[in-house]
């Protein structure tokens, strides 16, 4: 299963909205479209979205032959969620053998293909990382996803634990929750049952505790962006992990593709947050019209990160 | 407005499990009916569960002539809840003068008496504190419910809010959402509205974040329980709230009733931490069958607590 493919000229998504309880395809023929897909969270994770956005920029070019029409869809492919470096750098890497759609296609293409390896590479240099750190039986807290569902195949952090899991040195997997959307108990419980990780789920500010009290020997879990100096901007939560991994004592390893790291971006600092809004946090249980702040991401330090796993490298920042 | 009371033979609360969108009230005639409220959370909160526990010690007494079957009784609201110790204090302090119901009656309306003093007291002692720690114009983040929701009336760290409102120096609250049940969402909300005290809501995981991102003055929150070394044991979420306020270097306080201070318990280590099981997480979410854990509390250890506010004393452990 792939999460994003091109089939016969649109973009073939799983919609992620709608796991674990329906597995929907979604056809997307259009930028618009895509778009929408991005903007609500069908298709997200930073290698995902690098793919998507290659691919809407075919799609761009396919749709018409007016270079200025063109590269306004791509500017509003490249800026549909600010956050995330992959989407603009996707879609830039196409963008820059336009006007040609075949070259642009061709490109998304590529990129497509360098996520599924590199997968398979952080799976292989995370696992060994792993292993020397925390031993033979290790027992990992995750948050957000990372798994195939961010990629294309396989993962990131969560590729490192169905990697683990594979050799049979894996003890089991907290899954953090991942307020507001859900993405841990939605989607990360549904790739650990139908890898067979055994795995529990956990409130997002649990994880602190549950590291204080030994039951975690080491936090794992993706990232976004990654700075110039290490800072690493992912989902929400992963700071106050990060916070919890120092106290305990404990690994806290980032794994990302190589293409996630900006080095035009000096340190977190520079990094615009998205605000996703009231509506996501608010739903049906505060009080209609209550007020929210709702950064979709947050920046770890990188003096907190243990390591960086990238598909070529283990970076300790 | 009280939240807890005896009234015509019978403890009236609120549902909290129907707030924000309806205000419903019980009445409870019966001990398996004040257990099953404790149980369900429709009355919660170090201070409203003393004056519960010791009302339904009353009802006990009330039921039945046996001694052993009162006892009985009594031993089943003791330990209704295992994490919070004013339950079962206040329970222990109404069987101390059994089989007099009529004595037993006497002692709980004195501890609903004691428990709305004490949070005036609390708010002043709290409030001239905060001020002095971070000067005339200060933003709060709080977690779960504080409020009078809490107590009786007024609150414990909610009641410290109300009152830098009330003297014109409060700059805002940020409520922490509160997962699994959404306390901070549903009910501090809720009453901070009531209040007209501008507020927002944010996840849980947020917290650290937003304090990094010097949106926040100071944290300030309740206690289930207070230890003889002065860790807190409070609502899951606080610890991780503590290490990003040492982090983020600004006050963690706590703010709860001298009886919520334990001194039969050395440290945190000593606490059982009850574990409210999958139901709670899983809900509709995550895959059927998915496991968890699920503390329902965790412990903040004393290093991390700038100062701990009671109705007699500030304690800086």
């Amino acid at each position: 299963m792939r999460t994003i493919d091109w089939v016969d000229g649109a973009v073939v998504i799983v919609d992620q909205t709608r796991l674990p309880h329906e597995v929907v395809w979604l056809r997307l023929s259009t930028v618009d479209a895509l778009i929408d897909a991005i903007q609500r969270l069908a298709v997200r994770g930073a290698p995902a979205l690098g793919v998507a956005g290659a691919m809407g920029v075919a799609l761009a070019a396919r749709s018409s032959a007016d270079p200025s029409v063109v590269a306004g869809l791509v500017h509003r492919i490249e800026t549909a969620r600010p956050t995330a470096v992959n989407l603009a750098r996707g879609a830039g890497r196409a963008a820059a053998v336009l006007p040609s759609a075949a070259a642009a296609l061709e490109v998304a293409l590529r990129i497509r293909d360098e996520e599924i390896h590199s997968s398979t590479e952080m799976a292989r240099l995370g696992a060994d990382l792993v292993t020397s750190l925390c031993g033979a039986s290790v027992r990992l807290l995750t948050h957000c996803n990372t798994g195939a569902l961010a990629t294309v195949v396989g993962g990131t952090a969560l590729a490192v634990a169905f990697e683990l899991h594979r050799r049979g040195t894996l003890g089991g997997v907290i899954a953090s929750e991942t307020r507001p959307l859900l993405q841990g108990a939605r989607l990360t419980t549904w790739e650990l049952a139908r890898a067979g990780v055994p795995h529990r789920l956990a409130v997002d500010s649990a994880g602190p505790f549950l590291m204080a009290r030994g039951e975690v020997d080491a936090v794992i879990l993706g990232a976004d962006r990654i700075c110039a100096n290490g800072d690493v901007v992912n989902k929400v939560g992963s700071y106050a992990h990060a916070l919890g991994a120092r106290a305990a004592g404990i690994p806290f390893i980032c794994v990302a593709p190589e293409s996630t790291v900006d080095l035009s971006t000096p340190s977190g600092a520079e990094v615009e947050i998205e605000d996703r809004g009231a509506a996501e946090i608010v739903g049906s249980t505060a009080p209609p019209g209550t007020a929210a702040v709702n950064p979709a991401f947050d920046v770890t330090p990188a003096s907190l990160v243990t390591a960086i796993v990238t598909d070529t490298r283990v970076w300790h920042p």
